[in-house]
């Protein structure tokens, strides 16, 4: 079994994923897909006439602000998002099947009941965020959608054990699904090569990482990568053997990454 | 096994639609629900820039002008529509798992090659419309997730024998799934009280209509009624044995259009 995360954004060769994901279906590979929607959300709440705002947090994360309004354009973007992306899988004969978070209770966690942002070098509370994280996953509809032949494709937003919606990151939210199925890998697969050691020179990749070297590694990772090193050390933390953080603007990404390509943590 | 259709128009009240769920799933009755999207289709497409169109097809039938960039507009505007539901149903303690047509190959029909459309008293050919029809559905995958406790909640789209994604009418689809299942009762839930014999003069309720009748009912409805008449006369005739045509507007709505009030077709 393996989870695979793809990013969204641009550059990314979503046919060579697709025809990737194909093949390894084809002899025989159980996989999991995992996305975001985060590019959609920006160009979606631009034409919808609401900028996306962005919060960082005083250890230096960055995620969307995400009011109300923007919860919705974000469902909206995701759900744009999985359906193209199960439309061109099953056109090249993937039995995919697109599912949210919040479809099952497939990703439950606890909503943020305030964020800290930093704005203007002060730290500020934020109460009325819907963020959050997946502490929880419905391992056993996905064992079922699995065993029924289905390559099941999730996508957030996340349901809060309150019952609402929240915006989880789709990176560690494949580490919780990962670790949950007791998958042997982990991809983390977006436009960049891997984890680089001076951003964004792309020849200091990094190409191991240990479990020991895991809170350096996080030192070097900048912006969006950040959550990626997190997740990885969330997934080899709870039994996924191997995660890579790997490049999705190749062909064959899937191969490529699984033979070593990008940043090996294990 | 009961399918349920819900109208997404304004005056209908979901929180008695899914207090009523609730209420039955809880008693044991197994039941699937279906959706559609066309008011907040006609919502986004405003927001967005595109005002929503529409075509009359000869025999009177309208349906909306689906071009691919409306496509994609409806396709969100179900999945926010599915969403919703689904989020409200969970809060209420239902399993619910929502997905659209194109998951699992779910419905899957034609694409109508060449839509005739009434313009200025002339008929055109539309030929780029992703419109279409729910010729096959995947009731594995509807019996799959049943045995496993889940509750299907359908939207639009569906996927065309090529893989495209089409546009279905959500109340036709609900017949072919009712069908498909061999539910004992297929309800049409809507902002009407059923069909009328003087539209829009409700006193002029249609109580019963008989499977000889259904020619005739057919040329009372006016507007989205005329679908649910043809959507009614479809499941009748693959052997569903009660279709109620029935007022989401109620408290109990599903409870009343069990017990008969509406249009019973049968």
């Amino acid at each position: 079994m393996i989870v695979i995360k793809i990013g969204g954004s641009e550059g990314i060769d979503l046919d060579a994923v697709a025809a990737d994901v194909a093949s390894l279906v084809g002899s025989g590979q159980r996989l999991v897909i995992v996305h975001g929607g985060s590019h959609g959300t920006n160009t979606l709440s631009a034409r919808l006439g609401c900028p996306p705002r962005f919060i960082t947090s005083p250890s230096g994360h960055t995620s969307r602000r995400t009011d109300r309004a923007t919860l919705e354009i974000f469902r909206m973007a995701c759900a744009a998002f999985n359906m193209n992306l199960v439309e061109r899988l099953r056109r090249l004969g993937v039995n995919a099947m697109g599912l949210s978070g919040i479809d099952g209770g497939l990703w439950v966690g606890q909503r943020k009941e305030a964020v800290r942002s930093v704005e203007d070098g002060r730290v500020v509370m934020v109460r009325d965020d819907f963020t959050g994280t997946v502490d929880r996953v419905n391992a056993d509809l996905l064992r079922t959608l699995l065993a029924a032949g289905y390559v099941p494709v999730i996508s957030p937003p996340g349901l809060s054990e309150k019952g609402e919606p929240i915006n989880v990151d789709a990176d560690r939210a494949a580490a919780a699904t990962a670790a949950a199925l007791g998958a042997e890998a982990l991809l983390l697969l977006s436009n960049v090569r891997g984890l680089l050691r001076n951003f964004p020179d792309e020849s200091t990749l990094i190409e191991r990482v240990s479990r020991g070297e895991i809170g350096r590694a996080s030192e070097a990772a900048q912006g969006r990568m950040k959550k990626k090193v997190l997740g990885a050390g969330e997934a080899l933390g709870r039994g996924v053997r191997r995660v890579v953080i790997g490049d999705a603007r190749v062909q064959s990404p899937i191969r490529g990454a699984l033979a070593g390509a990008g940043t090996v943590f294990e």
